[in-house]
Formats: C-alpha cells, sequence, structure tokens
C-alpha cells in the first residue's frame, strides 16, 4: 500500500490527489494545505470581486469533506509542512490551529505548493490598504476593504493577468482606477503593438494608464479623520480624503485608497530548496518530464516549477491553472508506477479586459529577438465571422513563423469575438507541427454566425505562405518611418478612408481600383512601399506592380497595424 | 499570354479569378455567370429572409464593375456556357439578354457550376408557392412570396442545413412552420442521438416536426378567393384559407400556404458530361488533387466535383463553401503552372439552430458502421466555460476513434457556447493525425470566460484515454435496455437527481458518496453497469469498484447520453 502525500491543495494538487485515487483504491493518500481552502477558483478571485460572479460558494469547488467521501483522501486543511527530511521520507507539520508540530511519512511526496506574489521591498508596502490577491483571504480582504472603506481611487500596480482583470473589476465596481506597470506594455505575453490594443481599451474605459512607472513608496495618512467629523464651507470637499500616497518611479505622487499589488508570482520553492531538492535555471522546482524531482520520490507540479519551453526546449516558469492539472494528473499516475511523459509548455493564454480578449500562444516577438532565433512575421486583420452577418468582429492575428519551413513559432489575437477559437486552433497546429502552409488547408467550420470561408486563420496561412514562396515581399511598419531616398510609400487606399482614418505622410495616394491605369506615375527605380488599410489590396497591388517590373513591397497588416506599431501611451 | 475561361461566378469560380489576377497579371481572363450575380453570399440568404441580416446589398459581395477594376477581370453575367468542344478548345454560350449565342476559345477552363437543388418529380412541385433557395433570386421570390401574400404556414422540407436555416428563419418573421424529414433525423452530418438535440430545439421553438415523412404531391386550392372577399359570419374563420394542400408519405395531407425544398442539392454536370468528361462514382466531376479533370486543359472545383474523403480516401460530395474557395485558389495557381495538391476533406461543418450550434467534423457513426471501419465512441458533457463563471452552457461532444492507436475518426458537438471551437481544434488535430492521447494533452486557451482548465476537449481525451488503455470499459445506452440475467445497473446520483431529472427502471441507487461503505451490497458475481449523470462519477465509481474486485463497465456519457438516444420524436 503506497502512502502518498501531498503538499498544496489548489489545481496541481487537488487533481492529483483524486486521479491518484481513481488509479489506487488502496493507496494511502493525504492531502495537506496550509490554507483554508481547497480545490478553490483562484481564476476567479477577480471576477467575484468584480460582482460578475455574485457567489462566494461558487468560487469553492470541493472541500475537504467532499474529497473524504468521493475519494477516501483525507485532507488537513490549516495543516502548514515545515520541512521535508528525505533520509527518513517524513514531514514536520505544523497545526496552524493548534501550532502543535508533527510527523507524517510518505512512500511518495507530491509538492504543489504554488507561487507567491511578488512583494517589493519598498516602504509602506505592508500597509493594510495594499492587497495581493492569490487565494480566498485575499479576495475576501479586498471585498472588506470596499465595504469598509469604500474607496473611490483603486491604483493596481502591475499590468499582468491579475492586474488588467482587477482594473476592470474595480471599474465596474464604479472605482477610479490607475494601473502601474514598470514596462512599455500591458500584458508581457503579447509584443507592444498588440498590447497597444489593450492600452487603448483600458484609456477608452476610464483607466488612468501609466505606463513605464513603478511604485516606490506606500504612504498611510495619518490620523485620518472620519468622514462625517470633516466639515466643509463648501458642498463638495477641495480634495478628496486619500487613504494613501503613493510615490512613483517618475517621481510623481499619486492618491489612492486602495493597491492591488499585481506585479506577479514566484514560485514557492522554500521547502524543496531546504531539504536540498534541485532547483532549475530560473529557480522553479527542477523537474523531469515525468514530473520527479531530483529526488525519486519526490514529485512537484504547478507553479512552483519550471518546465521546457516548446519551441526551444528552454526552461520556463508558466504559472498557468491548465497545465498545472494535467501535470497534476500526470504525476499522480507516475507515482503510482506509471510512466506517462509531460510534454513541453506553449504558454497558451488568454485575458479577457472588458468587451475584448488577447491571447496568445507560443513565443513573441521580444522572446524571438532576446534568444536570437530567426523569424518572420505578419499581420491580418479579419472579421471574426462573415461580415455581412451581424455582430461580426475585426480580429487582429500576428503570426511568427520560421523562415526556413514555416514552422509556427507563436500566434497572437486580440478583439472582440472569437480570439479564444483563433488561439486554440493555433495552439493545436503548433503543437502538431505544422506549417504556416497547412494553416492555409485547415478545414474549419464555416456559417455566417461562427465563422468565413476563408476564416482568420486560413487568412494567416496564405499571406504566411504567400511571403514564404517569394510570392509577396513584406514590409513592417517601422521601415516607413524611416526611408531612404531610394523608397517610396504608396498608399491604394480610396481618398475617403484617409480622411476617415488618417494617412502616412508622404505617401503617394493611388487607389486601387485605378492603380493598373497610373502605373506610368510611379517611378521604376525606387523601392515602392506599398499598403491599404488591412493588407488584403495592397497584396492585389504588389502582384500586379512586381509583375509589371516594379520593385515593390507590402506592409504586412496595412494601415492598422501602422496605427497599432505607432500608437503612444 | 494565357486565356482562362471560368464557368461560374460564386464561390469556387470568384475566388480562382481572382487568385489568377494574382498570379499573372497578364493572363486573359474571363469569367462567365448564368445568373445576374458573382461572389454572392449565398450562405446568408435564410438569415436575410429571418431578417437578422436586414440589408440586402450586404449580400452581394462584389460586382462585375469592382472585378473589373480592382483585378482586370472580364465578368459577363446573363452568360450561359450551353456546350464545350474540348477538341478546338472553344465554348458556345448564350447571352441570355440577347438570347444570341457565341463561341469563346479558352486555354485553360475552369468549371465552378456549383450544384442544383433536387426537385423530385411529383405533382405540382412546379407551383409558385414552391420555393428552392440557392440564389439571390430564389430569396428574392421566398420574400416576395412572403409580402405578397402573406402567408401564414409554411412546409421546409428537408432538414439539413438549409432547411434548419429556414426553418428558423420563418419562425423568426412569425409563420408557423412544418419541417417534413424522409430521415429518422434532420442534420445528416451527426449521428442521430445528437440529431435529437436539434429535434428537441426545434420543438421546443413550436416547429411542427415530422420525421420520417416525405412529400408525395402538392395541391393548388383553385380558384382561390382573395382575402378581402371573405365575408364570414363570425370574427374569425372557422379554417384559415391555406394557398396549398400537401399529400404526405404517411398517407396523411397538410394544409400549408407555401415550401420551401431543400431535400439537397446533385452536382451541375450536364455540361462536364456532354463533352465527355469523367464523372466520379457518385456523380460528380472527376478530379485528381490539383483539381484538373479527365482533360488536362480542364479544372474544376466546388460543389460539382467529387473529392476524397480525409479518412477513408473514397469520393465524396462536399458542398461547402470553405472547400470550393480554396479548391478555387488552387486550381488558379494550376493552371498558371503551379503544383499545388488539395488535401482530402473532412466535411467540418457547422449549423445554428436557435440559440444552439451543432457541428462535425471527419466520419460519422452510422458511416463508419456502413464501410465497416472500427472505431469507439464516448460522450462528454461539458461546461463552455468554468462553470462559476456566468453564462456557462454544456457542451455535447461525441468522439469516434480509432480502437486500435486512438486516432480521431469524427467528433460531433451540440451546444449553446463554444460549439464552433471545440470542433475547429478536433478538426485541427484530425488533420494533424493526432490521436486522442494528444487531445488530452492539448494547451488551450483558458480564462473563465473562456474555458476551463481542462477543457470538454481534453476532458474528451481523457475519457478515451482511459478507454484505450483499459483504465475504464465502458457501455452504451443501447445496452441498459436489453440487460441480461447477468448484468445489474447502478445509479451513482444522488436521489434527488434521479427525481429531477428522471430514472432508468431497475437501477440500483447507491450515491457515490456511500458507495465505498455499501460494496457489500453489490453482487460479485454479476456484470455492473454504472452510470451518474454525465459519465464523471460513474468513472469514479467504475475505477472504485473494479479495484474491489467487481466486474463493471461505465455508461459514457451517463444519463445525459442515456435520454438522447432514447428521445422519440
Amino acid at each position: 500500500m503506497t502512502k502518498i502525500v501531498i503538499v498544496g491543495g489548489v489545481a496541481g494538487g487537488a487533481s492529483a490527489a483524486a486521479r491518484a485515487r481513481r488509479v489506487s483504491e488502496t493507496a494511502e493518500i493525504i492531502m495537506l494545505e496550509r490554507g483554508e481552502f481547497i480545490s478553490f477558483a483562484n481564476c476567479g478571485l477577480p471576477y467575484h470581486i468584480g460582482g460578475e460572479i455574485e457567489s462566494r460558494e461558487a468560487l469553492l469547488l470541493q472541500t475537504p469533506e467532499s474529497f473524504k467521501s468521493r475519494f477516501n483522501i483525507e485532507v488537513r486543511v490549516f495543516n502548514d509542512v515545515i520541512a521535508i527530511n528525505r533520509q527518513t521520507k517524513q514531514l514536520s507539520i505544523r497545526n496552524l490551529l493548534t501550532d502543535e508540530v508533527y510527523q507524517e511519512s510518505y512512500d511518495k511526496l507530491l509538492l504543489s505548493p504554488g507561487a507567491s506574489p511578488i512583494k517589493p521591498p519598498i516602504s509602506g508596502i505592508n500597509s493594510h490598504f495594499v492587497h495581493s490577491l492569490r487565494n480566498i483571504p485575499d479576495m475576501d480582504k479586498v471585498l472588506a476593504n470596499l465595504l469598509l472603506h469604500k474607496p473611490k481611487h483603486a491604483t493596481v500596480v502591475g499590468g499582468g493577468f491579475i492586474g488588467l482583470e482587477m482594473a476592470e473589476a474595480l471599474r465596474h465596481r464604479g472605482l477610479e482606477v490607475s494601473l502601474l506597470e514598470l514596462a512599455d506594455q500591458v500584458m508581457g505575453p503579447v509584443d507592444v503593438e498588440m498590447a497597444n490594443i489593450l492600452h487603448q481599451k483600458l484609456v477608452d474605459n476610464g483607466v488612468d494608464l501609466r505606463l513605464k512607472t513603478g511604485l516606490t513608496a506606500v504612504h498611510e495618512r495619518p490620523n485620518q479623520p472620519a468622514e462625517s467629523d470633516i466639515t466643509d464651507d463648501y458642498d463638495t470637499p477641495v480634495f478628496p480624503h486619500y487613504h494613501l500616497h503613493l510615490d512613483l518611479s517618475d517621481n510623481s505622487s499619486l492618491a489612492t485608497d486602495l493597491v492591488i499589488l499585481a506585479i506577479g508570482v514566484k514560485p514557492e520553492t522554500r521547502l524543496a530548496s531546504e531539504c536540498g531538492l534541485t532547483l532549475g535555471k530560473l529557480g522553479g522546482i527542477y523537474v523531469d518530464a515525468s514530473m520527479r524531482t531530483s529526488d525519486p520520490d519526490i514529485y512537484a507540479v504547478g507553479d512552483a516549477i519550471e518546465t521546457d519551453d516548446f519551441v526551444t526546449g528552454n526552461p520556463i516558469l508558466i504559472p498557468l491553472a491548465g497545465p498545472a492539472n494535467r501535470q497534476g494528473r500526470l504525476a499522480a499516475d507516475n507515482m503510482l508506477g506509471g510512466n506517462k511523459l509531460y510534454r513541453a509548455t506553449q504558454g497558451t493564454a488568454i485575458c479577457k479586459l472588458f468587451d475584448m480578449a488577447i491571447a496568445s500562444t507560443g513565443l513573441n516577438e521580444k522572446s524571438l529577438l532576446r534568444q536570437v532565433i530567426p523569424f518572420e512575421k505578419i499581420y491580418v486583420h479579419t472579421a471574426s465571422h462573415a461580415s455581412y452577418y451581424p455582430r461580426a468582429h475585426p480580429i487582429t492575428l500576428k503570426l511568427l513563423f520560421c523562415p526556413d519551413n514555416g514552422r509556427i513559432l507563436g500566434a497572437q489575437a486580440a478583439g472582440i469575438d472569437g480570439v479564444d477559437k483563433r488561439i486554440d486552433v493555433l495552439a493545436v497546429a503548433q503543437r502538431a507541427g505544422m506549417t504556416v502552409y497547412d494553416l492555409a488547408d485547415l478545414e474549419l467550420t464555416y456559417a455566417p454566425p461562427f465563422g468565413s470561408a476563408r476564416d482568420v486563420v486560413n487568412q494567416a496561412g496564405m499571406v504566411a505562405a504567400n511571403v514564404l514562396l517569394g510570392d509577396e515581399s513584406i514590409c513592417h511598419s517601422q521601415e516607413l518611418d524611416h526611408l531612404t531616398a531610394e523608397q517610396v510609400i504608396i498608399d491604394v487606399r480610396n481618398p475617403s478612408e484617409l480622411t476617415a482614418v488618417g494617412a502616412i505622410v508622404g505617401a503617394i495616394n493611388i487607389p486601387l481600383p485605378v492603380l493598373r491605369d497610373r502605373l506610368n506615375e510611379l517611378p521604376k527605380d525606387k523601392e515602392l512601399l506599398v499598403f491599404c488599410q488591412v493588407g488584403l489590396r495592397g497584396h492585389v497591388a504588389y502582384r500586379m506592380l512586381v509583375q509589371h517590373g516594379f520593385k515593390v513591397r507590402n506592409l504586412s497588416g496595412g494601415y492598422k497595424t501602422y496605427q497599432m506599431v505607432n500608437a503612444r501611451f
């Protein structure tokens, strides 16, 4: 009878426990959780704060009782593992309710401790008006703050998933929101021009977005008077009575009532490192593909571990629920004698922001550049479904691929409708080792309410294949701002479009329908950089011009991409 | 200079023409279209009739003028090709406006004539109250009928895509609708238990559904009085004044005002067969993978041709817009010296029906049985996104796979939300040659509004992998109605569920939470057929029981699938 002890009762730990019981009815399975709750919906926390998920109970997916009755698993909440003795295969555990410390032996140990919010060592960071959001008690504290102190202004520090979701949630609750982000963009998994779509969405929804801005100190207002004690000579106080003043990295200050700290997480490795388990290059727990640590009887899963990047094979930290869940299931199999292997992580992810979504899979351009991996990229802007059917919205898709063989390196998409579907399709294609040629041939569901006969993904595949086959040479937006004397920009849109959405200074406007008749106006000795609104008419113009002997490139993604690249926030 | 003539100006023809010009600026390209319109949105016709697409103009995507100015392509509408002389490479063409017949030569000819609605040779079928729906004039006639005759009751004959979309469209317009279908199910691409979900949806939306019922004769009421001529003694006429009486195959009759004939289409092969081109087994134009017919200078694409089935390689007729579009593009490349090959067709398709969608890819169970291809199948019912986030709806997914290696043979899904996404994911996985093991490992976008950490498709892959690996033996609903003396049915749901949704007569109810304590009530010498509501708890029970030495199988998809299988319409 194998005795399995699992440290951590959320995503990875809970799925491992359930799977272990299904594999072995006879194993003794103990799950230890430091907190009060197991298997709760941590991805749902911002939505309950924002009010979209009304019931707090909806977030509590399982209880120790349900684990006991369904799976015969002993769950001990408020039990904190303080040390692992690998020689004796014993754990030292503190019962946080009684403060008693006791020993528990294991045959196989699974570490699923998760990751903890990064808390920078700055002055005032421990104010009770500064919150992280990682679990149910964190959420309860934020909600209590909202109820008790009725804050009017909140500051979210960090523009990752939680930061964006919290900015939205707090706007839903009617608060003024400032969002601070130290980088030049929110949502690190996508590239900056894609993030600019989010920046615009934040601004449009009244968020005070401050990029390249960090938090350097937090000051509580001393002896703050209660609202009712204030006597004003005027109907409206001149200055609202904020709970906090923040110092920012740009030397400005910000009055606010509430801070949400969401600058990222770091793997919880204290237990692992203290007992001598190998850590990886990035500071996560090292595991092999069977989820086994450097100790053959100890496995680890979830946010605390390093896995391999799907494209490069390099180690990465991916604190996402999906991988944690699958890793937990797989570790359970292997602890009970199985031999399943985890496949590398693509980092497929999505974030809702107000009425839109942004999603990505694989590597982004930043990381390809950093790792000096050759790539080509294209952009398409295509309707989420047949444009003649109501409620079609454009999807902006960026596809990164290998210039040699067309392998998919990564993809990013943003839009109001159908973004999840396109990135899912691309994630599967990437995992299957498909190329951009394969994307052009994919046979996807089509009826006017759902897609197009030539879907966004087909379209992207065709454009990328054109580039690889030499049927189109493309240029990118940055080049248009650094013209040489040997280059001319040609805008093939209709004049009404220039008026409506803007033009590029210095571009010659010859609309596509009359281009064939006006070829004599174009210089044969210069390179023509052609563009239209999204790239399609530019392609038609490209094909026409190149066959008439001109030297041409088409701007990938057209003026719409140019605007994304050049937006400033 | 190559001279390309294209017969047919809609999906396949129009995309071939545009692509041909992009490939060759010097080719002479002529597109001949018998009708008035080119490149119109035929998939949108029912939605304009239903009123969801308000503007008729929205359906007219291109005009002869736009093709001329953008692509320098000569489009001749109302020009009907009446014969092909392959020896002289000449076409005889009738100008339908002038009735003049003239000759046109070609170097390469592309046939994209489409398919025509099947019109059974029954009495009265030519009544002007009987409509097909294939093009803009057909749609205009239906709309004119609705305006002029103000029908109160319509009869849709045929339950395929158009039939279902028209039943919905006419309900939206406030008509009473009867839907006749000769088979025992609507929506042929899916299996009957999946179609039962649609049957229920039709009934719930007030459609008078008549399965296994055909139309045998149409009778117009002679000398029908105009509405205004009727003088009634009562406020409401006793019997409405229908325009038509229909005879049905079950010897009943049906009074109606309007018939929509949607029993399918047949490839338009007259031109091809008259000039001696090879036809395929199923009566479509034969083409090789380069879209070339038996004449090396004649290509054919779209609804008129036969392609290969992705799974079996057998010929199939697939009248869908997506394949037509890609075939047209590819034929254009090849007519101009390219060497692109079309890959076989999966038949990926989707249909919206009121608030739900049903979609499929690959082969269904009926065709696997008919072709004696070994398969296994599983069902899952999983929320479209995290169930704690608002507006999650169950998706019912049926997965068919190879029992030897786990290859995906086909998939079908139905639900209110996210059906297109799951079938797209499965269509890509199937095309990539993935197995059910791969499905379990797919890394898909997850945030609570979009999916689950363990998505529907992951779940289906895990269940199927369990079956293949011997971690679960399953049974199917039909077996529960034909128990042997050596079998017992065990229902592990909670008693409240039986009351709420129904029970299976003769099943022993032992809820999962107490099952482990009541093992002694179960017979060791009989086979236990276990079930729960959707199959998950049944799996937990299965694993528990089998390890305690019982002979067990779990009902795939649980009681919910049992209900689908046993629904009668």
